[in-house]
């Protein structure tokens, strides 16, 4: 009978993973719509392909090499087809308290989890890059983030191996729960590079030093998007506590829901009115932003924080992500959907915060943390992006660019009759 | 041994919460689509800014001050970060059937599956004043709505006080299982005072009495919206059985499930035929309207009607809902989505519906409970837009709302490129 | 003590049918996004119109009659209101092992499940036959489809009923775990039959044989429906296990999970590929059709496969849907948005590949099994859709369908504003 409780926690486990792991699958449709509506018509057809292509890329990559760099899965996930029951019942059994501990599921639960998390982090990218790109450059570099450059650097935080042989970042102090810096910050890190080696796109920023707006053509399409990031989020923080199965555990997933949602709903508020004192209008896309910021924020330590604490977490990364947007197009970085700041900057406050409700954390450790990462990931990004721009160029003509990427690239308008 | 069962046991119905829960906040997405597709163009961004605003504000109000009115969980939900597992297991083994009995679950998961609800009843009101009501006297009654007027109602009906210290509606035999009325009702009895306060778009009403269609501007999107709302629903009725992990209650679940699905069904399919009669057309906002109905009709009570039952029910709603948005109009209350007909007129109809099927209900309680409902949301509703009215205004000048709330209130467009 | 753990594992395998069911029921916002997408504006509001009817009247006709003719559930369900747990925990501990065998679940819950899968199949109809068929004549046809033809031909497939007395597939050798022949190719067939009967659009074909592509008036709705689609394909093959709470079942969902999600990576990687090549061009229909088709072809058997296998069938469906979609343009085939090709091509094609890991299959089972589904689906719906055609005319008149559809058939635009 006790085999029984055993049986039912492992699957309720793994139907956890797997539930948490479509909510996460279910961001790379956010990503998409919020990109599709932030960026021109001419450019819609050609981000949606991005979007897809790099969701397929992701997952294949992973599957190839990834999982192993990072957790040492196996190549192709060789021999996880199968369960021994059996074997599963005996670990269970010979643990002191065999039913607490970590939790025990099926690996390939596991792996559907991890995989949808590496597509969010080249999600972001190609946000940041929208608008000039060519579409293969960007597939290319696709490829190399997702089966080398996030994986390596996941190995030496989630995975746990020190850092090139030198530091284990566990060891320092580093704690980052469900990838404020792994996942969000190392995008925007990849994302930056891109943009410093791409320029701006021709007329955001006037000889004058003036900065023009140009809006995106479907607002709608970005709200849902925004949503649908939202919701995903549950998944994302809601799976990263890795058990359910106790009461413990479940409570925590309880909270980080709660905790998930508060930070969010207290950026969107702070960016909106902080948006409407700065610009005298309630900013829809600041506002969607500012949601993103707490959601950003919150992502690097969920369970531990009050609910109230969550808000305000979430109402200064709102402000942060204004503030921030506002400032690099002071510094001429040209990011159309403000990605940088959403998952860059506010990923960095979401690591600094850690140490307020986590004592298992430090602020040095997390500055290290967030050093390696950034550091890692920007360096090896940028040698990628600076060699295909070399070889295949990374940037449409201008012609292109001027025409709109959807008819060179794509061959196809998004919008045919409406515009 | 026991104890890891009754661990599992509060896991599984946690994790039932939380799911159910992500559901219900997925229809502030639902309604944001619904609503920006059934506006005009130049009143989208406002409209979407409305959506995510309020939802944010309700998460933030309900956890400031609404919970604790309404079910006394404490101020900023205080001290329910962490959970006493002893003291769980306890709780269970207290029991005279360790087992069965009512459901033992982390709070964290409850405050997370109440909370979307009041977004849901705010967000019936921002369709109904829509492309007419300035967008911060909006956010102002937000705040009240979801900080007072709906948690005090929900504090007599789900929360079981007496109505002011007079009667206890549940002594009465009022039932609303997941909310036909307290909920949808509520929300529509906060829209009609503010409709009734700001008046008809310019334009909608003729002066020989006819009355003008003001077309939606993106169908696609109101038709997602709808799906949206759909799916969530499962949440929303679903997770009101309030707990899944015995056979009963789980099959409660699954009862609820498939009639709320089936009152859809017949609410679309009865709307679709009905109004085909009556406008010689396939309307498509019609048919959108009559799921919705069935939606609102079946959520009084969705777990005691046979799955024949609901479909009729179902059905019945949407003939209803035409009826009384072709009313509305003839009464000069403009209401741009119909929402005062779906989730009012129907949401009454919804508690008239509980008698039939559950024997615990009776027609006077259900009665004096939409009267109860009705009476304190739409007075004390009133009450606040009319404050608003005097000391802010409510309403956009005549210049505004022809050129549009998105340019005024927002200052973007939400399709700058195809309009 | 032991019935409280069959309690639990009721309540499990209950929930995650209404889950996997929830997620089904979302498949049906898939499809109408996808074909709204792919139409051009004048036709948007009828192809919302019919997806929504269609998929209420699926569930009110599997309601009425079809799950008894398919399952034996009697009609309208009849009964199943209420569960007697005593009797369900006999069953449990009637068996030699009182855990594992066969899932016992709320048969409401099953229906659920099942009653999504009509609506695919129906869904799949709508596409192909769009912007040239009547409104009223397609939902005739969908009464019958769902009330007769689809539940006849699942009950001699998962109902394990002989064909007509004749011959059961089970025992032949034919194995089709979700759906790929069952659903798919089944609603192909039938729009085979109506496509047939109704001719291609105006203007598709040319005199002198050239094929005039037709975009479609909205790609991010159409990408947006296929990221619906994926997301919602985890509950149709996941929940398609059938069981849950034990390890072998759960980590079969897992697997699951894993190979339709990779099957879908691939898909969409080689169709953009293999277009890039014959078109020069990064063509984003193709590649949406690609990630379909490779969910499609892995629905026969994701269980069994590798992950690695898993991509590569998805990949090859990538390839041959892009070859089916050119194929049958060349033959005048006329389907708006590709669900012959998606759906019926690349089905049989997935029937195929089950014997490849499932030795429980075999070739010869998987093409008589075929065979019988597309005799049997296509002569019916022939039958049904020739009836139609003689009696109500199944085409709109030239005029009408210059003009668009929306208008007369429906009285309203879709974009209003945009074109």
């Amino acid at each position: 009978m006790e085999q029984n409780i055993f049986q039912l926690q492992y699957a309720m486990d793994t139907f956890y993973f797997l539930i948490c792991g479509a909510l996460v699958m279910w961001m790379a449709a956010g990503f998409s719509m919020l990109e599709a509506g932030l960026v021109r018509a001419k450019n819609t057809t050609e981000i949606l392909t991005k979007n897809v292509a790099l969701y397929a890329i992701a997952c294949m990559m992973y599957l190839a090499c990834g999982y192993e760099i990072m957790y040492g899965g196996g190549f192709f996930l060789s021999g996880i087809e199968t369960v021994d029951a059996d074997a599963v019942l005996k670990e269970f059994a010979g643990r002191e308290d065999g039913f607490n501990g970590g939790a025990i599921y099926s690996k390939a639960s596991d792996f559907f989890f991890q995989v949808v998390f590496v597509a969010t982090a080249m999600s972001i990218v190609s946000g940041a890059v929208a608008e000039r790109m060519k579409l293969w450059a960007f597939l290319a570099f696709t490829v190399v983030l997702t089966a080398v450059i996030y994986p390596l650097e996941g190995s030496w935080t989630w995975g746990g191996n020190a850092v090139f042989g030198l530091y284990t970042l566990g060891d320092l102090g580093f704690s980052d729960f469900a990838g404020s810096g792994i996942v969000h910050m190392a995008g925007a890190s990849a994302a930056l590079a891109g943009v410093l080696l791409l320029g701006a796109r021709k007329g955001k920023y006037g000889a004058d030093g003036r900065v023009n707006a140009i809006p995106g053509a479907n607002l709608p399409m970005a709200t849902l998007g925004t949503f649908i990031l939202w919701m995903g989020w549950f998944g994302f923080n809601g799976g990263s506590v890795l058990k359910l199965a106790d009461i413990n555990s479940s409570h925590s997933v309880a909270m980080v829901f709660l905790n998930t949602n508060a930070a969010a709903a207290g950026g969107a508020i702070a960016a909106l009115i902080f948006a409407k004192l700065l610009f005298k209008k309630a900013d829809l896309t600041m506002t969607l932003n500012g949601a993103l910021a707490g959601l950003v924020a919150i992502t690097a330590e969920p369970s531990t924080p009050t609910a109230l604490q969550a808000t305000l977490f979430g109402m200064v990364a709102g402000v942060i992500v204004v503030l921030s947007i506002v400032g690099l197009d002071k510094l001429k970085i040209d990011d159309p959907v403000g990605a940088i700041s959403v998952h860059g900057v506010v990923g960095l406050f979401g690591l600094l915060l850690v140490p307020l409700t986590n004592p298992a954390s430090s602020f040095s450790g997390q500055l290290i943390g967030a050093a390696t990462i950034f550091v890692w990931v920007f360096s090896a990004s940028f040698v990628v992006w600076y060699v295909l721009k070399k070889v295949i160029g990374i940037r449409v003509t201008e012609e292109e660019e001027y025409e709109g990427m959807d008819k060179s690239d794509c061959g196809m308008e998004a919008y045919p009759e409406f515009t």
